[in-house]
Formats: C-alpha cells, structure tokens, sequence
C-alpha cells in the first residue's frame, strides 16, 4: 500500500521571502526516490496556532508528516511543543539527547562548553519518540507514530536537514516504502516546447507508468520520463522503450539523457577525443566561454576566447579582413566563417566556435534584424556556418546563441550533420 | 485594514524536488514590502481535485490568492480552469490575448510564425478578469475579484512571474495597501551580509517605519529601506535620513541606490565619460565580458575581451611576457598587471581589467589555493592591482572576483580611492 507525506516547513523568514524552500526539494527528491508521494507542500510561519492548523490539515490528507524548522531556542521549540500536543504525546526530558548535545558543544567551545537552560530545553522530546542525535548542529529531530501517522522534525537549516533526513528518518520510515520511482531526464535542443509538446501530446496523456513530462529551458526542452515500480530494475525496464521512441522520433535533437547541459556534453566529448576549443564571440560577448568554463575540468581543453564587440578587434585581434567586413557586414556569413578560422589560428586550439549577429534591442546599422545570428564552426580543414533566426528578447537571443554553438560542437564530435 | 495573502504553487515537478519554489520567495518579498501580510504558502501537484482542495482552504483563511504555474498548454491550463471553477466563473475566449500572443509568436518564430492549437487554448481567460499580458513569455496571467477574494494568476517560470507581478499584479491589487509603500535599495560591495548585519543590528530592530532589511546576494549586500506614509513624499521623506546614515557608516562600500548592477554602474560612468572598455580574463573565462555585454546599450563602450585561459594565450594575444609567466606563474600580481596593459593595446580601449586567479575545484599547479585572485585596473598611464581572497565554491568565486574587476572600474571614475 502506497504512502503520502506532506511536508510543512516553520519558519517566518520564509513568508517574508528572506530565503526560499530549498528544505522542501531536497526532502522531495529524497521522498521519490523512496517511492513515498509527496502532494502537498504548506510554509506557516512560528506562530503556534496557524502551525497547529496547518498539522491538522496534513494529518487528513497524509500518512507521513515531515516538519523542518522551529526547533531550538531561537523559536522556543514551536514545532515540537505543536505537533507534540496535536499527537496527545507529553515531552520527556531525553537524558542522552541532553548528553549529546553536552558533548557538541564541547567541541564547538572547548573553552567554556557549558550550555545555557535554553539549550537544555532541547532535550524535552515526544514521550516513546525516536531521537535523531544532530551531528550537523544542535537542535536534535525525532520522529514517533501516532494515530495510524508518522511524524518526522527535522531542523530548518538546510546544512543540517538533508544530512538528518538521510542518516536518521530514511531508517525510521523503512517499511513504508513500496518500491521505487525511477527519473530519467531527455535533454532536446533546436525545437521549441509547444512543438515538442503537441507531438507527444497523445502518447503522454496515454500513459499512466511510466509518465512522460516536458519542462522547458532556455531554448531547450526537457522531456522527464517518471516510472514506478518494485525494483530500480524494473522501472528501467519501463523507461527504456518510451526512451527509444522519443530518440526514433526527434532524431539529433536529443542531445543527452541526465546529462547536466549542453555544454557538459561538449566538454565530455572534446576529452574522449582529445581536442582544445576556443572561442570568437560577437553577440553573446563572453556567455559561451563563460558557460563552457562554468564547468569544472574546462581548462583540460578549453584554450581561450576573444570578444569582438567591434569591427577592429575582428581585425586586429582575429585576423578577419577589413574588405569582408566593409562589404558584407560584422553579422554576416563570411565574417563568421574568418571569426571563426582566425580564432583557431589566434588561440591554438582544435575546434573554434564563433558567433556573430543581433542581440537587440535595436537591429544593427545595416538594418540586420534583432535575433539574426550566425554560428560558425572551424575545425582542421575545415569550416561550417549556420543561420539562425533566435526569438525573444535580448537574453534569450544571447542564450539560445550560445546553445547553438555547443550543439554545432556537439553534431561535429558525434558526427551528426551539423545542419 | 490589513490584507492576507497566501501563496499556491501548481507543478509536479516542484513536489518531485526537480526545482525549488523561488517564485513564493520573490512575491513573499514583494507582497511584504506592499504590507501585504502571508501566512501560509501551498505547493500542489498538476492534479485538479488536490488543487482544488488546496483552494478552498486558501479561501477560507486569505483574502488574497495568488497562484504560480499550471498556466500554459502542457498543463491544459491546469491552474486557470480550476480557479475559474472554484468562483463560479466560465472560461471566456479573449480576442486581445489571442492577438498579443500572436504578436509575440511572429517575433519568436519569424518563419513560421504561427501557433499551434494548444497555444489558443490559452487565450481563454475567466469572464470579467483583468488580462495581464506576457511581456516575458506566452501563458498570459490574470486577476478577478470574487467572493470578497482577489486571485491573481501568474506563470510558473521564474523569469516570468516576478516581472509580472510587478508589472501587472500590483497596480491590480492597488487599493488593497492602504497609503503608500516605498522602498529605496541601497546596494553594497565589498562587506560581507553578517559585517554588514551586525554593524546595523541594533538600529534595525529599533526600526518600526521605515523599515531596514538586508539581502545577501552573491558577494553582495541590499540593504532595502521601506517606508509607508499616506504620500510618497512623505515615505520619501522618512527614507533620507536612514539613506544619509548608512551613506556615512559604509561610505564608497555603497555603490549604487536603485542601481540593478555594479556593471550598470560601470556603463553609466563609462558614457558620461566617453571611456571605452575591454577585459582580459582567466578564471572567470568570459563572465565580467559575459556580464557587462548582458547589458543594453553595452556597445557604446565596450570595445571587446580576451578569454587568455592559458598561457600561450596570454603571450600570444595579450602579450605577456614569458618570463613573467615562468617566474611568477599565471595567478600573480605582475601577470595581473600585464594582462591589463596587454588588453588595453590589443583591445584599443581607454580602460582594461584583467583577471587571474585560482576558481577551483582544485589550487593550481604552483599551490596557489582557491580562492586567490588578483583584480587589475590600467588606464592611461596608471595600472592598479587588488589582491582578493575569495570565498566559497567554483561558481561563487567567479562571481565575486567578476564583480571585483567592475568595483574598481567604478571607483576609478568616481574618483575614489582603489584599495
């Protein structure tokens, strides 16, 4: 039989947007991979009533309760001294809590080492509840069952919530695990999402295990492919033909499956094959190389880039003739193709990717429109262009720009066709 | 009479912790600095009963409901049908936003231009709501009184919900503040958050009207003055005085008020000036150029930047010596020096920052460790050099040095001191 559990996070400084829920998606990624359904989120903040309220709507709706934050001195215990009452549970003063707590704080200041009374009142837990000792931080979590429901706290930091949940309750909720939910993310570049999305459209309401998901990036999509079952194995199994046939269906334009990026992909290839990249940006002004060597491991191939923001440093500095540039324009053909055979000469590397065109707001003094770009690809012996006409405003144009790129690097290392 | 709103996120892919719920960060944020009070937040899945569930609580407990996501067509719509359900209102076809998102459609596929029959689907909005335009994407938002409560509906995708909040939502909630709120942001650099919190401490808890709350962002602090009069004269009015104190307590370390960047910064001296710029880059491999170029209007001064990710590349482009590079390796002073005055040649710029260091994961091959950086400066007949000692992971540490380099520019032409 399968379980729901409902997590509720405590805390004012999430209200006032100070941080964001960061708890909630660790503990729900954590919670999937179990196989335990997760329907609700609800953020209350330390006030005991409204704490108390939102306990009573989880408990009608959910087997497994999982609280983060509210516990220590700071907030006077809120969410264990709520939920303790909501449960009819007394609070007991937890002899090896205490001493555990006694022994943290040697550590922490072997100085003094002594706890003031508010720590101490860390020590009261639920009577007959499991403790979760905190090697992360002070406040210790606990978890109990009462009235057919699980109850888990958890401190709020995120430093010490993930680390708790997956030392201490992944064991106290053993057993109520069915079997397992397997991801597997399809990474598509050089289509858009409704487009994508409208292919699919039947084959995904069709399906009920496993699901197929679209989430759109930046000029990408991601196609997120859910399946449950008893064993890893056998949720594999399911995934494995809805994968083939999404492959059947778009071709070159799956990039990767779990793969992180674009980008990542480029990186993995040019070190299987020993090859340096380089880079000659106009438009997008440095995004390339700045996403390439966002990577860690970049500088095992990436050799350099040059930003020709203007006309003389195409010249002067990638070695692109005057003549082209005077008769064809900066954002033309012919200047992306020299871009990018000078910035292989220019930066000694293998592979050289170039990208000229109009970022917006306003189209070039040659009445070139926003979005016109193209993306040039030099190699030895070798040189390839494409034109691209990106959409939107001038971040997108910049990103999906840079995208094009890697994926021309990306078609050339795979030996795809690079139109 | 105050105002409760509460916040619902629609999207499964939030209850599978494949992202967090920024969204109910950014308007927790914005609808406090309205004095607009939340009490809870609600995550749902794609799944109508459960959102419907989670609506009729909402109700029950706020004034004000604002949903995120299950707009758009790969979620049928989710969000709007369920709410419209839920007032008692039907779905009616609006002609203006069919027309809108055709309009944005020609400028995302020039091509083609035309929208798929899932894309129309969204141009049906509840009877008698007040349409917000998608200015930043295609699913429109909206907002409708009924019940005594206010909905507001705004798209999922971070880019797009805050901006339309801002834009639409607001003035559609007017009337629901009573007076005005105004906030005045001062942005600091080069002080760490809890520096920072530590030296206003005291005076913030003081604080009632104004308000003072800082923001961390990446090595960055915002410190966010709020007041609330009956007029914006008068909130101006009790916003100078706190503006004028943390002015003299922090001096040049405030770089900006209702500034979006230290680059937007940078650019805006850079005009009034007539000064153009370049950059030469190592460890930030094309983030400061990356940054500055997200700018519009960037190439009025930026004249161009070099990726030098390696040694060859900053002998042979930007012109370091290789003695230099040999005794003092690539992250030190003298080389820092070097790039800047190689840029300023090869680029031709009036202005050149140059940037070498360790980003990690790993110190480099001479045991510099992670995190060191050298920041320089050259101009006409001067070059200044900025040792920093930069914390935290690979990604953080690019930031902050990128943000360095644009620190010193800026002080450079507001005549303060560099170090």
């Amino acid at each position: 039989m399968s379980h729901t559990a409902e997590l509720i996070a405590v805390g004012t400084e999430l209200l006032l947007g100070n941080i964001a829920n960061t708890d909630a998606q660790t503990l729900s990624r954590e919670l999937s991979a179990l196989g335990i359904n997760v329907y609700y989120h609800t953020v209350v903040g330390d006030n005991p009533e409204r704490l108390r309220k939102a306990v009573d709507i989880a408990r009608s709706r959910a087997d497994v309760i999982i609280t983060t934050g509210g516990l220590g001195p700071t907030c006077d215990d809120l969410t264990k001294t709520v939920l303790a009452e909501a449960f009819g549970k007394k609070l007991v003063y937890n002899e090896e809590a205490a001493r555990r707590m006694e022994a943290y704080f040697r550590k922490l200041h072997p100085d003094t080492g002594r706890m003031t009374e508010n720590n101490y009142q860390q020590a009261y837990l639920p009577e007959g509840c499991t403790p979760f000792q905190n090697d992360w931080g002070t406040a210790p979590g606990c978890g109990f069952e009462a009235g057919g429901v699980r109850v888990v706290m958890l401190p709020g930091p995120p430093s010490e919530c993930g680390p708790m949940f997956r030392a201490r309750a992944i064991p106290f909720l053993a057993g109520l695990t069915d079997g397992v939910i397997v991801n597997r993310s399809l990474r598509i570049f050089g289509m858009g999402e409704s487009a994508v999305e409208s292919r699919l459209r039947e084959q995904m309401n069709a399906m009920t295990n496993p699901t197929l998901a679209p989430y759109a990036k930046e000029g990408e999509v991601e196609l997120r492919i859910t399946a449950k079952a008893d064993t890893e194995e056998e949720a594999r199994a399911l995934i494995a033909p809805v994968e083939a046939d999404i492959r059947a269906r778009f071709g070159p334009l799956v990039y990767g499956a779990d793969v992180p990026s674009l980008e990542a992909v480029c990186l993995k290839l040019l070190k299987e094959q020993g090859l340096t990249l380089g880079t000659a940006e106009s438009l997008t002004g440095g995004l390339a190389a700045k996403r390439f060597t966002d990577l860690p491991g970049a500088s095992a191939v990436f050799r350099g880039g040059v930003v020709s923001y203007t006309d003389q440093v195409k010249e002067h500095v990638l070695g692109v003739s005057r003549t082209l540039l005077e008769e064809y324009g900066a954002v033309s053909e012919p200047v992306a193709r020299a871009m990018a055979e000078g910035a292989r000469k220019v930066l000694g590397c293998d592979l050289a990717a170039a990208l000229t065109g109009v970022a917006g707001p306003d189209s070039d003094d040659r009445g070139n429109p926003v979005g016109l770009v193209y993306a040039a690809l030099a190699w030895e012996g070798g040189v390839h262009v494409k034109a691209i006409h990106a959409a939107g405003p001038r971040a997108r144009v910049r990103t999906v720009s840079a995208s094009w790129a890697f994926d021309l690097i990306r078609r050339k290392l795979e030996g795809l066709p690079l139109n």
